[in-house]
C-alpha cells in the first residue's frame, strides 16, 4: 500500500482517538477508551488464516476511575508524541519515547513515568486499539538480522543491490516499512536461524548458485526481520523456506515466522507468513544422512519445551507431531552446523538443494 | 599487509609446528610444544603501547605426559584442519570445526572430542603460540555490528559504497581480513554502543552532515568490529571516537576498543586501538546539559563493577578516576538515549558536534 496514504490514515486514527476523548469531555461525559485484552486467554489460533490472532475481549479504561487515570494520562501523552513523530516523519526507539515524555507534571510532584516498564505496554495498547503496527507509529525496538541475494531494495533514495555486498550483507533495520522492492530476480527466500550457517552459505555462494535471497535471523527473528519476510512474500510472491536447528527452540522460531507470536498476536497479519515451509533440521534427517554421532542429548529444558509445543494448536499438524515425537523417542537434538561433519560444502551442495528441489519440506 | 603473503606465512607457521613435532619423533625425542599461559596472572598492561598484552610465561605440553597427551592430539588435529582451511581458502565457525573433527579414533572407543568446550581453548592456544589471529586461521566467532558512512569497501570483488545503503548499513562480518578500503573520504570514525543511538544518528544524517563513518557495536564489540576499527585507524589514519552509555559497562566497552580485553590479550595489537578517544556519556555531562532528571540510580552490580574498573591499571588516568568517582558520588548512571529528553535532534545537532569540534574528549 502507498506509504504516504497509510501515514495519513495513522495520523487520523491518532487524531480520532483524541477527538473522541475531547468530545466526551465537552459533553460532560467521563472519557474512556476500549483496549483489546492481550492476555493468553484472548489469543486464538485462527485455523483459516493459519495465524495467531487476538480475540474479541476488550477492557475499558476510564479517566474518572482512580485506578485507571494515571494510565489514561500516560496513554494520551504517548498517543500525542506518536502523532508528532508520524507528522514530522521522525522515528524513535521505545526508550527514547520514554525519555522524551518523562517529566514532572507542572505544579505537582507527580512524574509522567517512573520507569520504561510503564510506557512499553501502553504502546502495545495503542497498537492494538488503533490497529496499527508499532512501526507505523514510528516507534521501534532493536534491530537484528542480515539479508543478501538477488534483490534490489530502495531505502531512502539509495538503490541497494543485495547481490553486490560481498560477504557482508545488508543489516536489517528495526523498521522496514520504507523499503521498496525494485528488481527481484530471486526465486525464493531462505530464512536461516544461525549467523554461522548464514556465513557458511554465503561462503559457498549458495544464494548466487541457487538464485535465492538469504536472511539470517540470528536466533529468534526480530520484528523488522519478520516484517521483511512477510512483505517480500506478499509483494513479490516468493516462497519462504525456513532452516533452523533441529530442536524445540528452532521449531518455535519457524512457527513465529509462519504463524506469528503470542505476544504480538495483534500484528500476526503483518508479521506472520503462513505460507512459509520448513526444510530442516528434521529428526528424519538424522537417519537419512547418518548424523547420529553429531546429535546432542536432550536436556530437561528441551524436554519441557517439546511438551509445551505439543500443546500449541499450531503444532497439531501430523508432520510436526511426528517430528516432536521422534525427538522425544531418540532423546536427541541436532544443530544446523552438525552438517559440517559430512563436509563444509555438504549443506550447500547436497542437503539444501536436494531437499528443496524435491519439495521435501514440512508444512 | 598483503593478504596472500600473510596467508603463506600462516600456512608455514602451521607447517613449522608439525615439522618440529615430527622431527622430535624421528630423533627419538618426546614431542612437546610451548604454549603461552593465558591466565590473568600472565596478562599485563603495557604502558608504552597502552594495550593489554600477554606476559612471557609459558607452559609446556608434552605428548608423553599422560595428562597432556589427549590435548596434544587434539591440538594437532585442530592445527591440521586450520592448515587445510587456509590452504583451501575456506573459513569455518569454531562450532563447525568441532563437528568436522569429532569422530571415533579408528580401532578405539576414544572420541577425538566429547564437547566443543574441549576444542575452543585449544584454538586460542594455537593463536597465541603461533602468534596468528583466529581469523587468520580462517576460524570465526559470531558477527555483530553495522557500519555506514563515507567509505568504499571492497569485499570479495564487490565495491560497497557505505554511503549508499539507505538507513540500513552494512552488516560487519566476523572476519574482515579480506576487506580492502578504497575511497575513504570520511574524517573520523564514531563508534556507538547501542543500536538505537546508531539508528537515531542515521535518521539525523549525522554521518553525512559531519562526514564521518559510524559503527554500531550493539553492546560489547565483537572481534570483527574491533578489528575493523583497528584496521581503518591504522590504514586510513582516521581518528576513532567512542560514544557509550555513562555507566561502568559502557566505559569498559570503550576500554576494550582502546586497550583490548583480558581474554584476548594476545591479540591486542590487532584488535585494540590505543589512540581512540571518548566523547560520552560522561558524568560531567549530567551537570553541563541538565540531565539529572533522566539519570538512573546505581544498582549494587554497577557499584561492584565501578570498583573493579578502579583496580584496572588501564583505568588509572586521572580523567577516568574522576568520572568513576563522580559516578559513585552522584550514585547515578546515564544512558545515551537519555539525551532524547532534550529533543530527538539534540544529540546530533548539539551534543556530539559541540564536544567533538571543541576536542572535549577523554583519553
Amino acid at each position: 500500500m502507498d506509504m504516504q496514504k497509510r501515514r495519513k490514515e495513522v495520523v487520523s486514527k491518532l487524531k480520532g482517538l483524541g477527538e473522541e476523548i475531547t468530545a466526551d469531555v465537552h459533553a460532560g461525559k467521563a472519557p474512556k477508551m476500549k483496549v483489546p485484552q492481550r492476555g493468553l486467554n484472548n489469543v486464538v489460533f485462527d485455523k483459516t488464516e493459519n495465524l495467531l490472532r487476538l480475540g474479541d475481549k476488550k477492557s475499558s479504561r476510564n479517566f474518572l476511575n482512580l485506578a485507571h487515570s494515571r494510565k489514561f494520562m500516560q496513554t494520551m501523552i504517548i498517543a500525542g508524541k506518536a502523532k508528532e513523530l508520524v507528522e514530522r516523519d521522525k522515528t524513535a526507539s521505545i526508550r527514547e519515547l520514554y525519555y522524551q515524555l518523562k517529566h514532572t507534571i507542572a505544579n505537582t510532584k507527580e512524574n509522567t513515568f517512573e520507569d520504561q516498564s510503564e510506557s512499553d505496554p501502553l504502546i502495545v495498547d495503542l497498537e492494538t486499539s488503533l490497529e496499527v503496527l508499532r512501526e507505523e507509529l514510528h516507534l521501534k525496538a532493536d534491530d537484528k538480522g542480515t539479508i543478501i541475494g538477488n534483490i534490489v531494495i530502495e531505502d531512502s533514495g539509495d538503490f541497494i543491490d543485495c547481490n553486490k555486498l560481498g560477504r557482508s550483507g545488508l543489516a536489517i533495520p528495526s523498521i522496514v516499512e520504507h523499503y521498496k522492492f525494485k528488481d527481484v530476480k530471486a526465486e525464493y527466500v531462505l530464512v536461516i536461524e544461525t549467523a554461522a550457517m548464514f556465513d557458511r552459505l554465503v561462503e559457498e555462494k549458495y544464494h548466487t548458485k541457487n538464485n535465492c535471497i538469504m536472511i539470517s535471523t540470528k536466533g529468534q527473528a526480530a520484528r523488522g526481520c519478520r516484517r521483511l519476510v512477510n512483505r517480500i512474500h506478499k509483494e513479490k510472491k516468493l516462497p519462504i523456506i525456513v532452516f533452523t536447528d533441529g530442536d524445540p527452540w528452532g521449531y518455535y522460531i519457524y512457527s513465529v515466522v509462519k504463524a506469528g507470536s503470542m505476544a504480538l498476536a495483534h500484528e500476526s497479519l503483518r508479521l506472520g507468513t503462513p505460507e512459509a515451509r520448513y526444510v530442516g533440521m528434521t529428526m528424519t534427517d538424522i537417519d537419512t544422512y547418518g548424523l547420529e554421532k553429531v546429535t546432542e542429548k536432550l536436556k530437561d529444558l528441551d524436554k519441557k519445551r517439546i511438551n509445551e509445543l505439543l500443546m500449541y494448536p499450531w503444532f497439531q499438524k501430523k508432520e510436526w507431531r511426528e517430528q516432536l515425537k521422534l525427538m522425544t523417542d531418540k532423546g536427541v537434538r541436532i544443530e544446523q552446523q552438525a552438517l559440517a561433519s559430512k563436509s563444509l560444502e555438504f549443506v550447500a551442495e547436497e542437503y539444501l538443494p536436494e531437499k528443496i528441489n524435491s519439495g521435501n519440506l514440512l508444512p
